[in-house]
């Protein structure tokens, strides 16, 4: 099974179109700004000097940059852009000048720290490497040259040389990972051995030595605490892990490795039954931006990053390919609509790096000294960060999501996702009508198909749905005939409003319920009902009314329930009643949460029992 | 009105005897060999030396040790003991041969950093020349010997002499506050004003002036961001607070300021209905070991620390001699039984410092970094701490919890607390008996106190109870006339388990409800009910048994509940539904948590909304 690409997919309408526009007519331009308001651009151009006013270049910069060209490519290949296209020009233009004689090249160590070149595992050199050839492939495939990639050949032969042969640095795998992601997604343009053989000696490698750490962590927190292959439950940096996860998944479909899929299937596994919230928001704590135990989701304190639910979008696409399961599809669909999404403001702008399940304004002025309190998830999202690795992962995720809809092999076709789209696939052509996420109903057709079989994801929140053709459920997609030249097929994944609840496992939702409505996770905010969110009960079992709303793009939902009635203001406590008086409650998008102000919010509400 | 003291009362039998028998068998040794074990006796013969094998005094060092010579003053005053009393003796011994000749005396000071006397505002000397005080008036009720109040009384002069004559400290009021109610009591004890002034010094100019402070704290942290008569909401440090605060109301008491009284009932208020937890427990945060905002009140990492509890425990029970109102003895009640009680092991050998309301060891795992782990309370009492003043702050507690039973002005006796005993006031003499805490009958014997009114307080948790004769209530009291030379009275305090919830602003237990049963705060233990408490339901409308229980010394309660039964355990979300199985949910005290090995505990359970 091969993904049909971005490249071959028109998002025609709807939902994601909106966001592919403003991704393209805001968001990238946006984060432009702000990278070029902190210097990171400049960086580019190895100016920096110890005491000169310009910004002192940091050692993941050049990762900021790569992921913003790499958006740029998904982006100009559909909507020419001559200003963005010279920009990311002008760019190579700096790579090429400041590249190192030897084929090294950073804006970092270069220009501060030369000394320090391949000698801390946490400096991320590796890491901004990555992020520079997924940049020029992706250059590649929108422009046709082949500047980047050669540059960073050169560059690549440095680390080959330097790791595998003259073992001359002082680690030996990456601190975070992505280099190998990145190595394999070359080596597929390229057909260059040498590039995956490299992908395959940093992962078979990890946690096969001793690698220096930094006093305050764990070997887990770079999933250096076991070889890959005995890495079967999910450990350490979420993002690090996911990016690992995902190379270790390409490895194994490059390599036919079986041992290494059941590891990957077994890392999936561990993770979404066990560590991930109800978002697809993964990291539990802001401590190592980690992986914790088991069933361990407090709502308040989630970490949740931005590029760990990209990333591990990323690993779910990919195994979708590898091991036909709806569960993959299911996975990336939540990051698309929660995670990620939530990650960026309505109007484009700005972005959460942490995207917690629940927000207490209060518990900001709780503490009476300075601990503590930077380890609350801010409450407004950000034009820019010190780390700012969130905002250009999220525009090239945006950019490239028709990627992810479908896949092909020589006699099947696959429908993974579900929007307004067109796409080429080897002969057949394919198009797709729906009003998706707000409606389930959806009308596929299928030119010159014919013989082919086609697999249409059912989703798993949907339990009532219908085709309009024969099908068998195959692992959770719907197996049919393609039986005509000009194929139509009326698919309807009926939504309604449902309310879920955790593993009993799972203290932080214990007595309590969250919503969703198809693929839709939705919250309650302040603005829309008032303080103490925590005093509301919902009614479960009553009717929940729909309605679609233009600022979200989507619809909200009311519920029935109740709060406190009892003036009971001047005690603390005192003996129970259950008198309580009706309300609205009022359910949004998760999504679109904390953007109309400050407001307290929360995904788990309590429900009546 | 004024206290009975403790030496004039007799507890005869019951639940507070086997308290006091226990710690004057077991505890007070223990506490003493523990002492003995880390220097603290060693420390006052000032031998340290740098690079000697000895321990290495701490500047709190003073105050552990003068704590457990005024409990063992409290205990030999009834229970002669020899070895007990030569031990006090030598450290008397101590103090007299190395007392500066300026009068100062501190064993960290003098020996390990003489340069910083009166320098560092957080060094405790005054806290511990304080607690030396208490020791030394408890000392010569005990015992009828002044040697250690003369020589504290040199070294009061010379506190007097540098704080508000030369003004030579770098500090106008101490950062831990102790010293203020000790010159009180030895104002009390001796008439001289000179100890009232300087108590009145230190009250009257906190806040009033700039404080070096340390850069991780607020003024707040030590009471010193107001001039105390502005203080109208408790901040800071909880143990700092309130033995400030139970100094404010003595000297509101004995200068008669009404402005000052005033304050202190504001924070009384402020305390017991914003920020005190069910059990007593003040302190909602490891961070500063301090009060934070109103209604904020988590349980698993509450700090609620013995010590707190205690020193809010000498705040009401000097409140409720200045304010007739029932809820001053009702606090005092709630942390004899419930927030001190729990500092200290069923065996009477070892301590928590931390008390919080809800315990989940695997917490403790969950943490991928060396960050935090700390920050959450033990789980299991330690017989001595690096910083240990509960442990001897629990058995002056315990050995002189007599003198807070009751009061007398000339024409009226108070009866605050209850337990069997016996007790001499001016010309009557009183007798109780009863099963309290584990049934609400009490029988009243008064000899020789015709024509005085007897105030009964009536508990503000029983709200179903009877008094053989005609009464009045009176701020929550019982006002009856005493109408014979024996006088007889019979009351009944109707216990019943009584489920209670908490103001809806609290979050930490909305939701939730906790049980009580008289006095008593009930809890679950994993070891009763099995894993997973969160999952747990009870039925609050079912009736609930109760029966009696040695281990505890008290009942245990035993409700319907249910738990979650369909297995789910594959599923980390799934839709709601409401099956759930019949449980038995069994309660200990409170008081008893953790003393069947380590286990989850958990004050606030969910229930049958």
């Amino acid at each position: 099974m091969r993904k049909i690409d971005y490249m071959d997919v028109d998002i025609t309408d709807g939902f994601w179109k909106d966001k592919q526009d403003l991704n393209r007519k805001v968001t990238i331009q946006s984060v432009r700004d702000r990278f070029e308001d902190t210097g990171r651009f400049k960086a580019f151009e190895f100016s920096w000097k110890e005491g000169s006013d310009e910004p002192k270049p940091h050692y993941f910069w050049d990762s900021d940059v790569a992921k913003w060209i790499e958006s740029v490519a998904y982006i100009i290949r559909k909507n020419p852009d001559k200003a963005l296209e010279k920009k990311v020009e002008e760019v190579i233009d700096c790579i090429e000048k400041n590249q190192s004689e030897d084929g090294y090249f950073n804006i970092y160590h270069t220009v501060v720290d030369p000394d320090m070149k391949f000698k801390d595992r946490d400096h991320h050199e590796l890491y901004c490497l990555g992020h520079l050839i997924e940049a020029a492939v992706a250059w590649y495939e929108a422009t046709g040259r082949n500047r980047l990639i050669d540059l960073l050949d050169r560059y690549i032969d440095l680390v080959i040389k330097v790791f595998t042969v003259d073992h001359s640095s002082c680690f030996t795998t990456p601190g975070h990972e992505e280099i190998e992601l990145a190595l394999i997604k070359l080596y597929r343009l390229s057909g260059k051995e040498k590039y995956l053989r490299l992908a395959e000696f940093f992962i078979n490698n990890r946690g096969n030595c001793e690698e220096a750490l930094q006093k305050w962590c764990r070997p887990e927190q770079h999933q250096s605490h076991l070889p890959v292959r005995e890495q079967k439950t999910a450990q350490g940096h979420c993002v690090r892990a996911c990016y690992l996860y995902s190379a270790m998944a390409d490895l194994a479909k490059e390599t036919d490795d079986k041992d290494l899929l059941d590891t990957c299937k077994s890392l999936f596994e561990d993770i979404t039954k066990r560590k991930m919230y109800i978002t697809g928001g993964i990291g539990s704590s802001h401590c190592g931006e980690a992986f914790t135990i088991p069933y361990d989701l407090p709502n308040d304190t989630a970490y949740s990053e931005t590029c760990a639910s990209i990333a591990l979008a990323f690993f779910a696409d990919r195994m979708k390919d590898i091991d036909l399961d709806s569960k993959y599809a299911d996975i990336f669909e939540l990051e698309m609509y929660n995670g990620i999404l939530a990650g960026l403001s309505l109007d484009g702008r700005s972005f959460f790096y942490e995207n917690p399940l629940e927000i207490n304004r209060s518990d900001r002025n709780r503490h009476t000294s300075v601990y503590d309190t930077e380890r609350l998830p801010i409450t407004q999202r950000l034009e820019v960060f010190d780390c700012s690795c969130c905002p250009p992962n999220v525009t090239r995720f945006i950019a490239s999501v028709g990627g992810s809809i479908f896949s092909e092999s020589d006699d099947r076709i696959y429908i993974h996702q579900f929007m307004p789209c067109s796409a080429h696939c080897e002969k057949a052509e394919i198009t797709m009508k729906t009003e998706y996420p707000s409606d389930g109903k959806i009308h596929i057709t299928i030119r010159d198909g014919k013989n082919k079989k086609l697999y249409v994801r059912i989703p798993g929140w949907c339990t009532d749905y219908s085709f309009s053709k024969d099908y068998e459920n195959a692992k959770g997609y719907a197996e049919i005939d393609i039986d005509s030249d000009i194929f139509e097929l009326n698919v309807d994944f009926s939504m309604q409003p449902v309310f879920l609840t955790a593993n009993p496992a799972v203290r932080a939702d214990a007595g309590k319920a969250a919503l969703k409505y198809g693929p839709l996770v939705y919250c309650l905010e302040e603005t829309d009902n008032g303080s103490n969110l925590h005093d509301l009960v919902v009614k479960t079992t009553c009717p929940v009314d729909v309605s679609y709303n233009e600022l979200f793009g989507a619809n909200i939902l009311t519920a029935s329930g109740t709060r406190t009635c009892t003036n009971k203001e001047n005690d603390l406590y005192y003996p129970l009643d259950h008198e309580r008086v009706d309300t609205d409650v009022i359910f949004i998008p998760y999504y679109a949460y904390e953007n109309r102000g400050e407001t307290d919010m929360t995904v788990w509400f309590r429900y009546e029992q």
